[in-house]
This record gives C-alpha cells, sequence and structure tokens, in this order.
C-alpha cells in the first residue's frame, strides 16, 4: 500500500509496549491486555499495535505504574491499588473496604466524576488511567479455622495486602503481604492462617482449596475492582485523536469484557469447589460491622492528613449513599426474588 | 487530504443513516445513539459518519427493524422485544420475565453463546444485531390503587405490551398497547388503572406521579433489558473489517455507557418523586409466585411449536441458573450488607 502524507499523519503506524501485572496463567485478568491489544489493532487496521508482556517480563507486576510513568513501557495493566505506597488516594480508584459494587463503579467513574477525579490525580503522577477490567465481588479468601467472632481474628496472620490490610490490622488481624505464587506453599505449611486471592475461577487454578477448608463471603474490601489501563501521559498526549478515541473505547470494551468473563467461568468453579469438599461461609455480621467501623475510622485518619484523598473518597462514599438507595428498590428485590425462586425458573 | 487508492480502501467514507425506535426527549435512551455514533466517528477520523434520527422522522419507531432489514436505514437503535409479533424469540435477547439482570444479561450474551444465538436467530431477519444499551432493572409501573393480592390484578387495565403482557394476561390483567405519549392522559381519566414506562428518571419526565399514586418494584418483565444497535446485513458485510470492529466496539461502549448513566441519574429522580409524595410498594410474594407460574406455563405453550424459541429459553435459563447460584455467595451477601449499614457508611 502506498501512503499518502496527508493519511501517514491522521493514521501513523505506532507500535507500543504494554506491562501486565498479571501471570498468563490468570488467563481472565491477564487476558484482559491481550483483549485490549487486539480491539485496538483491528480498529486501527494494524497501524496501532501493542505489544503485552505478563509481569517480570520487562518489570515486576507492582512496579508496572512506575515503568508506565518513566516510559520503560507506553503502558501497563494493573490495580492501581496496588500503589497506596505512594499514596492512599490510588486505592480509591479501584477498590477500598465497603467501595461500590460493579455496576456502581463503572457509573461513578464513567458518568458520575469518578474518572476526572483520577484523571487530575494520575495526572501528578505521570499517567493517564481507564477502567480496564472488573472481577466483580470477590471472595473473601481461604481460612483454615473458622471465624466467628472478632476474637477469633485476633493474631491472624492472613495474606492480604494495601489498604484493607490496614483494614483488618485494626481488628486484630496480622496481614501478610505475599506474592500469589507463594500464598500455597505458606498456607500449606501453616505459616499463615489464611489467604485472599480473587474468586471461585482464579482462586481453584492457585489449589487454595487443597489446604484450607474454610471458603468465607463477600470479600467486602473487593465490592467491585476496577483494573486500569495506565498510559505514559506524554505518550497519550503524542496520539492522534482517533487513536485517543480508539484506545479509549477499546478500555471499555475490555472492562465489561472481563467482567462478563468472570462472571461466566465463577460459577462452574464454585460448583467444583464446593463438589470437592470446600465449605461456604459468611463472614458473620458482628465480623462486618467491626470491620466498617475500623473502615470508617481510617478513613478519618487518613483523610485529616491527606486532601485528595478526603476528596475523592468523599465524593465516593456520596455516591455510594445514593446508588444504594436506588439498588435496594428495583434491582436488589428482583435478585431476591431470582434467588429464592431460582429452581423453580 | 489526498487520498491514495490503497489507503481509500481500507478506509473508505461511509455513510449511513441510522433510526431510533426513541424520541430525543428520552435523553439516555436516545442519546446512546448518538454516543454511538460519535465514537464511530471520533475512531474513524469522521470517515465514518452515522447520522442519527429520532422515532418518527423516517419512520415510526416499532419499524425500526424493518426499515434497516429492508435497508431503508442502514441501522436502528431499539429493543428486540419490540418484535415478539414477528417471532417471540425476539424477546429473549432484551429482556423476558424473570429473566437475567443486567450483568448477567451481558455475561451470556457476550461470554455464554447469547450473541452467537442472537446472530443465528437475527440473521434470518436480514439483520445483526449488537448490544447497544441497557436500563437496569426496570421498575413495575404506576397504579391507581394498591394491588395486594392476584385477585387485585383481575381485570386491571395496565399498559404493559410484548411477552410481558402475554403473562400478566394469564393471572387476569388486561394489557393495553399505548404509545409512550398517550399514556399519561389514559391514565389521568381512569381510561387505563396502570401504566409501566421504565425507571424513576424517564417516568419523571412523562409525569406519572401526577396521577397514579403508587409505584411499584421491581419491573420483574424487565430485569436487565437489553437495548440493540442493528444493522442491515449486506451492509454490514460490505463494511471493511476495521469498521465492523469499530462499530461492534463503540455499540459495547454505548451499552455500558447507557447503564452507567442511568444508575447516575435514577438516584436523584427517586428521591424527587419520594418527596413529591410518591408511594413506594413491592409487588407481593403472591404476585411474584403467580407471575413466575403464569411465565413458566407461558414458555411451555411457546416452546411447543417453536425451536428457536425452545432452544434460546432454555439456553437463557440454564446460564440464569447457574448465574443466580454464584451472585447469591459474593455479590448479593455483599450488596445486602451495603444496604443494611447505608446510613453509617
Amino acid at each position: 500500500a502506498v501512503a499518502s502524507p496527508a493519511i501517514a499523519q491522521s493514521s501513523p503506524e505506532i507500535k507500543w509496549r504494554l506491562t501486565s501485572s498479571f501471570p498468563k496463567s490468570l488467563d481472565t485478568i491477564y487476558g484482559g491486555a491481550e483483549y485490549l491489544a487486539k480491539q485496538v489493532a483491528e480498529m486501527t487496521d494494524n497501524k496501532f499495535q501493542i505489544q503485552v508482556f505478563q509481569a517480570g517480563e520487562i518489570v515486576p507486576g507492582l512496579q508496572a505504574l512506575d515503568a508506565t510513568a518513566k516510559n520503560t513501557v507506553e503502558m501497563s495493566h494493573t490495580v492501581s491499588y496496588y500503589y497506596v505506597g505512594k499514596d492512599p488516594t490510588f486505592a480509591i480508584f479501584s477498590a477500598v473496604p465497603f467501595g461500590l459494587n460493579a455496576r456502581m463503579q463503572n457509573s461513578w467513574l464513567y458518568q458520575g466524576g469518578g474518572n476526572e477525579l483520577a484523571t487530575e490525580f494520575f495526572k501528578k503522577h505521570g499517567v493517564i488511567g481507564f477502567p480496564c477490567g472488573n472481577t466483580g465481588t470477590q471472595m473473601g479468601g481461604w481460612f483454615r479455622k473458622e471465624i466467628k467472632t472478632v476474637a477469633d481474628l485476633s493474631g491472624l496472620k492472613f495474606r492480604i495486602g494495601g489498604i484493607a490490610g490496614q483494614v483488618l490490622q485494626k481488628v486484630g488481624v496480622v496481614p501478610q503481604q505475599i506474592a500469589g505464587g507463594d500464598i500455597y506453599p505458606a498456607l500449606e505449611k501453616g505459616t499463615i492462617d489464611a489467604a485472599e486471592w480473587v474468586g471461585p475461577y482464579d482462586d481453584e487454578k492457585l489449589g487454595f482449596q487443597k489446604v484450607a477448608k474454610y471458603y468465607y463471603y463477600p470479600g467486602f474490601w473487593e465490592g467491585g475492582p476496577t483494573v486500569h489501563a495506565f498510559c505514559n501521559l506524554e505518550k497519550w498526549n503524542e496520539l492522534p485523536k482517533s487513536y485517543q478515541t480508539v484506545l479509549a473505547n477499546a478500555a471499555q470494551c475490555t472492562n465489561s469484557w472481563m467482567s462478563a468473563r468472570y462472571d461466566m467461568q465463577n460459577p462452574a468453579a464454585l460448583k467444583r469447589l464446593v463438589a470437592g469438599g470446600t465449605q461456604l461461609r459468611p463472614f458473620t455480621n458482628e465480623v462486618l460491622e467491626a470491620c466498617l467501623k475500623a473502615t470508617n475510622e481510617l478513613w478519618a485518619e487518613i483523610s485529616a492528613k491527606n486532601a485528595d484523598f478526603k476528596k475523592v473518597i468523599d465524593a465516593m462514599q456520596a455516591y455510594r449513599s445514593d446508588q444504594y438507595l436506588w439498588w435496594q428498590v428495583a434491582e436488589y428485590t428482583y435478585d431476591s426474588f431470582q434467588i429464592r425462586s431460582r429452581t423453580r425458573g
């Protein structure tokens, strides 16, 4: 094909690299980046190509944001709550304890001002971010013994990271930061008492059901966590407008793709786990109430010294209050009846 | 700009017309088509343009599918359950009583085989369809008197159409087919006893709160209705591959855009309605159970004589059973606690 100069300017050939925070073996969350790259390539007649690297190929998983900000790679696919060490505000754009469920999270980000707050905040860190995946409400994790009271949490060595770990610490848990591949042996040996990961489909792959009997729900620290696609801000600004819209649309499609795919895969995995002897247990109201109280205390503490955090957590909480006011009317009563009548449908 | 022949082939200038089934005044559901057109134009540097017409400008709202199939217009934005008169199978790809909620509907269509069944079915009608909007669970509508028992439904003149009307007829309702603009005067005069429309944001615009006191929930016949973008199949096949992917991605983004936007708008509208005196009422379990029984009877009757319907309703119901098995674990218990603790968050 002979390219004329005028056309070449509006549709240049661009090759970007994307580092994922996930290994290929977690095919759905890692697969999101490949889905994104495929959409972008197809929409631009392969002129805009994004090559996807799994965690560790270019940089370790938790350095994805830094690598993007420094332009080691142009893009990353990661979870913004991994970066709470830089600033706890990062967490709110993905998930915080007792935050929004997946649909509300999308509504807040896309239509309720959340993405505008995120863009303003991410800019300070040299990147722009796009919601690019959601797991839905996660499970609360795998426990070697039952947890019925807050007292049962005391001294419990629980593999859980970030801001959720800080909340649980307030109710007696000893949070453990352990990378994905090291959790299984730690739980098997009893070095830790419990571990949380994602949900039935991903958890089953890591084999936790073989070394812990009780599978708790819900993962109240991840009601609807958003995975983000980050772009180096300068590189983003250099893209032609059409490519920017292509990339934004591809990210938004990946967001719904991942949610739809986890929803498709989780029921069968849950059935296999339960058939294999896994015991499902809900967190008791006592545990949930204590953790909510601890969460509100932590938000007050952080807000007192971090104006960005205060602005964003207040916005999210106001949105949440309105969302659940409405959710409890049509959505929740519909789901309630559907659950009650499930076997007679 | 001087276009070279080779590039012109892969990025031709194309102008399509789209007829919406909705008036401009319903800014969110109508606005979906404008959002779609904007994304497509931006992604193709304005080379692929879709001009949007509101219902009645080219053809009446309920003739959108026919106009697309006959290539009066290349595209439409409509709800496939409007076309149950041609074949009741159309309804299952948008919403049927006691069907999937919005997130499950997306999971089924995108990842669970739903879109493949839809494509096979729509092909027989000369179109290809893309999910392109969702309202979330709708409200059950406006009633001039309270409905507590199945006996209260007997002889009730209720503005409700399509396959949901057939279900309600089995429990004594006299379904009325009335176009949007004519509902208000009919309800005001008492020509009808009740009317359903969408949800707080759209219903408030039509003013039903002024002429009916009781606002029932949930709209169990629309747990998560999908709005579709239909393309004339031949015109679709003539598009370059890149434009096909652009259009498919834009439709998928519009799908989440509309859901996020309704979710953003409904809470404030609900608060205004309740502040103005509207009485919220849940359908009683007796009413829901009777309608579920009627629904299952109707599916058996239609399935006995329509193989397409049987195949698709069986697939949807199997998916629903698995989805709610999982949903009741993490999502539902999370939402339950969030609703209980809403005012303390």
